[in-house]
């Protein structure tokens, strides 16, 4: 048995939890310690119609402090009712499908209410197939709540930290550093901690109707995973589309015909735009990471319950996820405080430096931690379920699977650093390649981008065969949690980014002066490879996630191999691995219309509008607004439908063998277009920052802003958008919600699918 | 047994060859029935000094005539001289690799010269491993040198060819369309009927020594494949180098820049560009298709050799792979007959559908070909081996294999020509995408590349799964034979896009009238087409071979299953579904580096050559010939090695499993990758073309030439170029080359493979 007992495991988990949520309130309230002043300040929460006394500058500071406050206002406006419209669609879909999940399921054992034999742990009775339907339903729709809510409060927090962020621009970029950085860590605490509380609550609950049945009670948990993922899909694509409809139409009519700077009040989109970064970039990434840290938990919980933990009833054993989640919290936040209290950012290449050092910190400290949750739950020696036959493990075993998950992350995040910071080689190739045009550009940009998933893969595949050789797929899940135990810490340095993006475009628009703008343009660009870092991070969870959720779908579906060599699941790995193009082609249209359409009603209201191009008149932005709001809402069926109804159809009609070919296909080659999009985009974005912030000579001959390489390079980054903000982390949702439907459907298909080739 | 004999099966073969040989002369002859005067007659095997009697309509007619053999003479002369450079290095290459194979398969006996029991067909003694070293080296170097031919009489042909077809466009479209097709047909049934000759001599040779033993017979012949794809790697790769550093080099300076139109003399890298045209589309897709047919050849036999028809000593159901392409190249011969005398192509908009035809009618004849052969050639029961077991098959399930190919590479043609021509709405969206600028026009291309998978991947999986369902290995390989059956037809519409190309480059740098460049352009318009059909082909056929190898090699491994879900084949997939984008980044930067050095050469020596620009001085073409040859020569190597270094690393150091995962990996993501480069490039080419035409309203509300969407068309073209003609192409052999390179080597990867986990 395990050295803690489960009276403690049960205390200590939503403790951690507890601390995780007073943590971020903490943050919380260091942030809204800065007042922005004007009407909108009730809207935030608070009353703060007073600017900060110290401050006292210039004349016009009053004025500029309720210009930030009306446009944050706007953008918090704009975001909400964006969500609100999208969440009474999804609302929809999740009550159709919750239906469909119960009848689905309940048709297993033809929704008969008797108890029957457990699958693996035989002997036992387990509970009937239709509680499970029922459970499952239940979990799925738990699931989808705590990620919407994830979205929304990350939204939420990411409005109320823009505008304060600017503010604080003014005292230096030190002081907006920590502004962004701390309402990032609001973020990324509130998601860990909430998620790991709701779960822990529903197996609890759960609990109450399983009892002693662990195979149906963490078989009905998987719901929860599915609900989560299946939010993030539509919140990533709908939002995704959202901001760069947005943020394409905003760039190519302002900065390439009118030739006015980014985020300029004139320009009619530019409110779309800084209101897709919160709901694409800040909603749609929480939902998304949290789907992922759901999945990896259910799927590691799963396999658990029907290894020795879960037949012999080892509670600790059986929790070992959730206590790595659990001082996953700890140590994001002793690691927060290294950023926000132990050292300091004074000045702008202090920036990048700082965050790389919190990958770390959190990664040395978290090998510790890990080592020290293995020690105390896990028994020294035990037994796990591997595809028909039996594996013993020893507890260190599985502290090398969590560690090298964990380690992989860092190295991934690195190497992502490497090929999207405009500080090293790779990026300055591209900028220079600009000198003889866009089409260099584009051909140097898709190259680095292949290029930039080597070492990516590389590293996934070692944690890979370590973990799998080592404890076989739940190895693979907890090496899947490792790389996501930091998971507090990555989001709030990704959620830095869009903030830090925000904030540079309210001082554009508030007509903040040159130098806060240049501050602002610092955070953004140490924020762009930030965000690179948090995309590679949600991939390569993502590629592990959907390997454990895979091999958890293969052992509930009752599959002892899975053999390329058979035509059935040869069809399925090549036309799996044909979907990722098939989603991206969906949603980089669907970008190019919706742009298209934006670039149509910008020009209008530019020559319609008399006196708008002078800053004397001001821009109809609601219609902007709308036009994102309609074209995302459309746009984000099509795609969310090939990824949902995938499996079902696969499944169904095929069976479960071509399924499996499905997944495996469309995990390995998924991975690859996701990280090549999404570390092009980023490449270009910073290729085109380094020619405007001109730091170097070498950046100097390329620029200024107007020159031709910089039109060049405003060229690359447009067609970089959808790659980096819709296309690529669409994908790692696509490939992980994929297999996290085959599992939670499994019982389904391995008793009516594969209705053709029966027929056959 | 067999209707047909064996004494009658080889007579058959060898005359169906030598039909084809006589075809292609006659053919040739026509050709050089059109005279070109000028010195350079005398290079190209012929001394025409006059010009024809009866075109007598302007006085410039001798000069333009002269004009344009020089022009040839300077292409052919650029095209030997590289390619003879080429060869030296690959001499190299084919030396050391031959030395590698012989000791290698060699090693795995311990060079004994002992005579061993049979591995498939025991009971039975076969020839030592030694001796199958030697047969698979000799086979590897015949198999080399046919490659290399293939690829050199195309380009000399093409080459022979292009001034005639420009010459022929002075008494209209119809006639050039001939002259274009007609060369195209040379080198479709050269290449078709050698690749047979060769291979049905080499399988007589090497049975004098081998006798009964079948199984060592066919197991050496598999170097053939290998011989014949490596070289086609080098030719595709350094020529797809070559011609993309000109010509995206020869555009960006010349239509962009100085805006000048395309294959104008001023520019220098004009004639580089069209050299180009020959070292990469003629010579390296010749060697490329000319590979895929000898490794479907080699897969298929191999498959056989180890089932029943090879164990009862079967020699016409044994030969049914060289039947089929016999017959293949007879019903070719009918095909060419409709295009070059039924009917005629009167005006442009005769072309396309002509070529279209020509697709149909093969495919249609083939089919009642197929059926003939399969009842003539083998028994109506038999027994092939299917991993471990066997499986026995009717000779009706085989026709089906076979058809089933064929039809399947007729919906990859159709298909693509839907989205690469401008006749249809997808290219037509890309050209209405230019209005907002290059961006969008990149990210509608890009689109649309991806959702041009979709069918293609469903026709493979379809083939697949009913070829695999019938006849196992055995009908996935004959499947394969069944797309190239119509090699001779595929090629010569294939080949006919560079002729026409070049032709319109001989046409404007002769300074000849608008009018035959419009029609050059009208046959270029169309060849670009079905130059992206033929890239289809090469890569829905690629997909099988591979898979049909990659069964081979199973076999020959002594492999039972491949496991997706053991570590060792995991990490091998997602690794090998990795290799395409690293390979494509290596010869993307390539393409890039060399057209940056170009770029700088051509504005060299528009600034430093007084009346360049004004057309009174001549450039100097030498310098760009010569960057060209100098990048593509250096930068062949690393994605040469790459994929030759690739099967021996993972089969040594871990193991056949491993690298199995590899090939599945890299065929299913590597498929995906080719098409969709190919098709975006295309369409990218066509948009532009279709702006330049101008044939509707909404094209000419786009144009003319040079006006802003023009122009985001143009670097949309350049962007697709190197995507299309060399990173795209080369991946069909990235896949076909790394499986049959593991079925050559299987045997010393089964004996001493997998060094690194035997030591764990």
């Amino acid at each position: 048995m395990a050295v803690l007992s489960e009276g403690l495991t049960q205390v200590l988990i939503p403790v951690a939890a507890l601390i995780g949520l007073a943590f971020a309130l903490l943050q919380w309230y260091l942030v809204s310690k800065i007042k922005v002043s004007g009407d909108s300040g009730g809207h935030n929460g608070y009353k703060d119609r007073l600017i900060e006394a110290e401050f006292e500058e210039g004349v016009d500071a009053l004025e500029v402090s309720i210009k930030c406050a009306e446009i944050q206002h706007a953008i918090s406006v704009g975001a909400t009712s964006f969500l609100f419209t999208e969440y009474r669609y999804l609302s929809i879909f999740t009550g159709v499908f919750s239906v469909i999940i119960f009848l689905f399921l309940g048709s297993v054992k033809g929704f008969s209410t008797k108890s029957e034999p457990c699958t693996y742990n035989t002997g036992n009775i387990c509970k009937p197939a239709l509680a499970n339907a029922l459970f499952s339903t239940i979990a799925f729709l738990l699931g989808a709540i705590t990620s919407v809510l994830s979205g929304f409060l990350g939204m939420k927090i990411a409005t109320y930290a823009n505008a304060r962020t600017t503010l604080q621009a003014r005292y230096g970029v030190g002081k907006a550093f920590i502004t962004a950085f701390r309402s990032g860590a609001v973020m990324g605490f509130l998601l860990a901690a909430n998620g790991l509380l709701v779960l822990w609550v529903s197996i609890n609950l759960f609990k109450l109707y399983y009892g002693d049945d662990w195979e149906g009670l963490y078989e009905s948990i998987t719901g929860y995973g599915l609900g989560g993922s299946s939010m993030a899909l539509f919140g990533r694509v709908g939002g995704g589309i959202y901001t760069k409809a947005a943020d394409v139409g905003a760039d190519l009519v302002g900065k390439v015909e009118k030739n006015i700077p980014e985020d300029d009040p004139r320009n009619p989109a530019v409110i779309a735009d800084n209101v897709g970064d919160n709901v694409g970039d800040i909603a749609g990434m929480g939902s998304d990471l949290f789907g992922s840290y759901a999945e990896s938990s259910c799927a590691a919980l799963f396999v658990a319950s029907i290894s020795s933990f879960g037949v012999s009833h080892n509670y600790t054993a059986m929790s070992y996820p959730l206590i790595i989640s659990s001082m996953g919290i700890v140590v994001c936040l002793i690691t927060t405080l290294f950023a926000t209290d132990i050292f300091e950012v004074k000045n702008v290449s202090d920036i990048e430096p700082s965050l790389k050092r919190q990958l770390l910190i959190s990664t040395v400290l978290m090998t510790a931690g890990i080592a020290t949750v293995t020690f105390f739950a896990l028994p020294s020696e035990f037994t796990l379920f591997n595809f028909g036959t039996d594996k013993v493990v020893k507890n260190w075993h599985l502290f090398f699977c969590v560690a090298i998950g964990l380690w992989a992350g860092l190295a991934i995040g690195y190497i992502t650093e490497y090929y999207t910071s405009n500080a090293y080689s790779p990026v300055r190739d591209v900028a220079d390649s600009c000198r003889t045009g866009a089409a260099t550009n584009v051909i140097f940009g898709l190259a680095l981008g292949y290029k930039s998933v080597i070492i990516p893969i590389f590293s996934i595949a070692i944690a890979i065969y370590v973990s799998f050789s080592l404890a076989a797929m739940y190895g693979v899940s907890v090496a899947a949690l490792g790389m996501l135990s930091t998971i507090a810490t990555g989001l709030a340095i990704d959620a830095y980014g869009p903030i830090s993006d925000n904030a540079g475009g309210i001082a554009e628009m508030a007509g903040m002066s040159h130098e806060i703008r240049e501050r602002t343009d610092a955070l953004d660009a140490a924020g762009n490879t930030t965000a690179a870092i948090g995309k590679g991070f949600a991939i390569g969870s993502a590629a592990l996630v959907s390997l454990a959720l895979f091999g958890a779908f293969v052992s509930r579906a009752g599959i002892k191999t899975v053999d390329v060599l058979t035509p059935k699941v040869f069809i399925g790995l090549i036309v799996g691995a044909m979907l990722p193009y098939w989603f991206s082609a969906m949603t980089m249209k669907s970008v190019g219309s919706a742009a298209l359409k934006m670039v149509e009603e910008v020009r209008r209201q530019f020559n319609t509008i008399p006196g708008l191009m002078e800053g004397t008149a001001k821009p109809d932005y609601a219609t902007c607004v709308k036009i994102s709001t309609d074209a995302s809402l459309r746009e984000m069926i099509p795609p969310g439908a090939l990824v949902m109804l995938t499996p079902l159809i696969a499944g169904t009609f095929f069976g479960v063998e071509t399924l499996a070919g499905v997944l495996a296909g469309s995990l390995v080659s998924g991975v690859q277009v996701a990280i090549s999009a999404s570390n092009t985009g980023g490449a270009w974005d910073n290729a085109k920052k380094y020619i405007e912030a001109g730091v170097s000579e070498h950046a100097k001959s390329l620029g200024p802003k107007g020159s031709d390489p910089h039109k060049a390079a405003v060229i690359g980054d447009t067609i970089g958008d959808p790659l980096k903000d819709t296309s690529g982390p669409s994908l790692n949702i696509l490939i992980k919600l994929m297999a996290v439907e085959s599992l939670v459907f499994a019982p389904f298909f391995a008793t009516h699918g594969g209705i053709i080739f029966k027929w056959l």
